[in-house]
């Protein structure tokens, strides 16, 4: 199956650049591991700068290059990264053993199992908290940094990815409709790309509708992912993942693959980010960047 | 040990006001477990309006009430709220058995006894995100919304309330200084607390004076509490506390009675509920019912 439909160097060079911004971000806003309690900034540095994508950070910036920045400014930077960190806690506290019990994460050790159990959970507590911390610090008006803390906030509540994890962790093992697998995956993966294309836009001086319409792009953009996320469960080997593979099937997880077999959940996929493409008016945005980086992480299925 | 010196009735009556104005608003804030995800909503309610005495929120509304507030102002009642979710979020994830592993809590079982440790992992967070979320939404000025979260962000992460109960956790069963017990309670107690005094400070409309000795009284006064807390873990029975009584002592926790034994305890208690109220200077600040109220929280030991 191959899906990659566009130059793949241009934008994973393009991935890669801002990647490396975020990491050199990263380490510097977590708290040195040589200050007290260094066990737990261990943990979080453990976490947060294992290597990943930063798929959620490149959105956020190409969001902010979207709507005119030439550069990505500095708040949007340490936006991204308020992002990734909230992403960090949510995968730490979601390879727990109360929810899915991983052992693997980006190729290492989850959290728990370098860590132990208790400064896993509070290294999660804990990126969670800094994650807004560095929001609310952003280099902005505080008319928008209220309005970024706000979005944030509401995307990671009982009506966004934590929401999201709940109705997923009940949905195991139950028969689940398509509605229903949408609503989770709205919240558990949608909710907190749509905040950070808006952020993103918010902070690069979009306009009002510049800001709705990047929401919109993203919470398609993120149910897309979300699916193309469950072909690589079902798909992959764990050496190519660097997390566990075929889990989902072995715990009845509602997945688009199980609900509609790897091709359809692959279509679905492509109509999801199609419609995502459609809220980037050409009369609105620069959308090159922004439309490469969702194709490519969308379509990751070569 | 009898250490009431001031007529209980009077600041119990206006505790207990301040408790049902906070019961009443948490009661709207909190998700409706009618909606999705019910399971999630029910668990967020239940541990935060378990009967509680609302001592920070008590001491947020008092603070704007010391800086002149006839009235509480309502972004002040929501900033009150926000911080008690921050404390029951605290409260679900320390019971965790990852952690604490206890039972009871406020007279009844704690969260995960109740919903299992994957609901109360998930309300824990969900708490934690909707508080920031009610924070941001207060109805005051953005510039003070900003200084509100950034507040609030700090006293929470790994140099406040989290970061306090790692160093808790790695402390039991160690031998530790009286310095090293005080820089624990400063982050899992003191921080917090000292929050919530500046928070109720400053979207009470106080000066930047009056909001920075707040926030010196609060964290005095935290630093009490904790002290008191540790005595009566100590002191009483399970019936007494609603919760675990003499559980420090078996887990060889780092308390002041476990270093100062149960008077020298308390006699420090009383020391550091003295230095807090220095910083309540009568030129600058309404006193009589934030100084009530940090006797009472202090002096709990009749």
């Amino acid at each position: 199956m191959s899906l990659v439909h566009f130059p793949p160097v241009r934008v994973e060079t393009r991935l890669n650049t801002y990647a490396r911004s975020v990491d050199e971000r990263l380490a510097e806003l977590l708290p040195s591991d040589n200050a007290a309690p260094s066990e737990l900034h261990a943990a979080m540095r453990y976490s947060c700068l294992a290597p990943g994508k930063r798929l959620r950070p490149a959105l956020c910036m190409a969001s902010a290059q979207a709507v005119g920045c030439a550069l990505v400014p500095g708040a949007v930077l340490d936006a991204a990264c308020a992002v990734e960190m909230v992403h960090c806690f949510s995968l730490i506290h979601d390879d727990l053993p109360a929810i899915d019990d991983d052992d693997l994460r980006r190729g290492m050790p989850t959290c728990h199992v370098k860590y132990g159990e208790a400064l896993a959970l509070l290294a999660g507590d804990a990126l969670f908290s800094l994650a807004f911390e560095v929001l609310s610090f952003v280099d902005a008006s505080p008319v928008k940094v209220v309005r970024a803390v706000q979005s944030l906030s509401k995307a990671t509540g009982s009506d966004g990815l934590v929401g999201g994890e709940v109705m997923d962790v009940l949905a195991e093992g139950r028969v689940v409709s398509e509605s229903d697998l949408d609503a989770i995956h709205m919240r558990k993966t949608g909710a907190l790309i749509a905040a950070t294309c808006e952020i993103g836009g918010l902070l690069g001086g979009g306009s009002d509708e510049q800001v709705e319409l990047l929401k919109k792009f993203g919470a398609k953009i993120g149910l897309a992912f979300q699916i193309v996320d469950d072909l690589l469960n079902e798909t992959s080997t764990p050496e190519q993942l660097g997390k566990a593979a075929g889990s989902d099937r072995e715990r009845k997880k509602a997945t688009y693959p199980a609900l509609h077999g790897v091709e359809g959940a692959a279509k679905a996929a492509r109509a999801m980010l199609h419609e995502g493409l459609s809220h980037l008016r050409p009369d609105l945005f620069e959308v090159s960047i922004l439309r490469d980086l969702a194709e490519y992480s969308v379509v990751r299925l070569n």
